[in-house]
């Protein structure tokens, strides 16, 4: 159940990241519920049409969505009043990029499908959100071109998968594997890693 | 099968449109065509996807596409020699996307969702044609941004199942909620009614 | 066996175009595989979606990813040290096109969709990758707006269901509509054929 409350805090924290983007971008409320909605849950939509699971978890449940309006409403209403908290925000959105992408991951080995497709999966749900958000309002996906962010989700699944494959227990694996996603995001933040970029002609 | 000719006039609607957007952003004849049968089929495929109803509607029915094709290129001959009808046209999208909202709702009901689930999948089948378009064409979604689009599409399902609720007949319902989707669409284009906008930085 | 190998050769083809475009957009590392794989992939992902096929193709057969990551890394450290060899990409992006072209024909014929499905499913397979590529980066899809590009594909397609239908063995039919899709990509390069375009106001 402690996974439960964890995955709507991250379905909390990703719609606010969108409802956020989609303030900068002036659309209406009814743009900032859409856009949160598509943040929050396109990931994990992604993911299940891919792995063919259905029904897709938001429309089995409807609790997500209901996160996803309360938050987007919160986000515009506190928006209109204080300043955003910038630094508090990048944590609990490395917290929600490290949840995606395990749980991610878990499914995606429930389905038995092979470690390089669990990584890839699982990677994707962290971060497919936040590409759709991108698309969704006008701007070269982030995610593809700034700081270590995929890859802080990708390292965090190989040390879950090594860590199961060494013998370690599922739980104890699991938030290993949040930890180093947190770390090495958080790291990137405050240092400003980056992979290096390319430019072609 | 009033219901199915309906259903393939919102598709010739929706590809008109699609077509003129393709116009606006100079692509040759097969862009043209690409774009209207995006806009025109993009809504319910997705729909079809997310609900696991196989097969796709207009992969079983061909009259679909070729209700797109022909429409599409009525639009180019059309737009050669005659200026466009704005209001006429404006009066059959707000038909089309009527329709779309309607129809949507009611195949989301068939597979016995919650009613949370059956207003978010015919508002998506009413706008996800044009938002794919806009994607595709290069602008941020405009139904995101400007009148209220996707919220008649919302008010008039809303309005069918509050009908169907209280007893009334399924096809009076879902007239009526049409009615309730045009009307609210009309006057939103006639007296410029907006969803207030939110700009943060 | 020789299709399986001309399948992986159109992946790591439309794997160098995606990193190339990726490195145009100035995207890290990351990104670089990250596009490579939606333009490998893409369009057979939707192919293999609408038609409910499952697992997709690249779940199913680990290979495809590797030879994307592969195709990725050596056009990076290719274009480190040498210019782009502009024809050579364009006469293999040709074959490319044109064997996920019919090879997405034939997939959809698997499954007993009409010829127009056919038809589009084999068109879509070959250029949907370049379109998600396009708006991934941040661009308009330019298969949409320049040269002969998926009406190549749909040519060469119609091509290969006519000689099928006229008794042509299906090894034959599959490689004439190949270098029918070639030869027209090529001579539309060669003397800069267009489709009409359009350009409403």
């Amino acid at each position: 159940v402690i996974f439960y409350l964890l995955d709507l805090l991250g379905v909390a924290v990703f719609a606010v990241s969108g409802a956020l983007a989609a303030g900068r971008a002036g659309l209406d409320l009814l743009g900032v519920v859409v856009i949160a909605a598509f943040t929050a849950v396109g990931g994990g939509t992604v993911r299940d049409l891919l792995l063919n699971r259905h029904p897709i978890f938001w429309i089995a449940d409807s609790r997500y969505l209901a996160v996803i309006f309360l938050a987007s409403l919160l986000t515009v209403a506190y928006m209109r009043v204080l300043p955003m908290p910038q630094n508090a925000f990048l944590v609990v959105d490395a917290l929600g990029l490290a949840l995606f992408a395990l749980s991610g991951a878990e499914i995606a080995e429930t389905v038995n499908a092979s470690a390089v497709i669990v990584v890839l999966m699982g990677t994707m749900t962290g971060v497919a959100g936040g590409v759709l958000r991108d698309i969704l309002t006008g701007v070269v996906p982030l995610v593809l071109r700034r700081d270590i962010y995929a890859s802080a989700a990708t390292a965090g699944i190989v040390l879950y998968l090594l860590l199961q494959a060494a013998g370690v227990k599922h739980s104890v694996a699991f938030g290993l594997g949040m930890a180093c996603v947190v770390t090495i995001r958080l790291l990137a933040i405050l240092w400003n890693w980056q992979l290096p970029t390319f430019h072609f002609t």
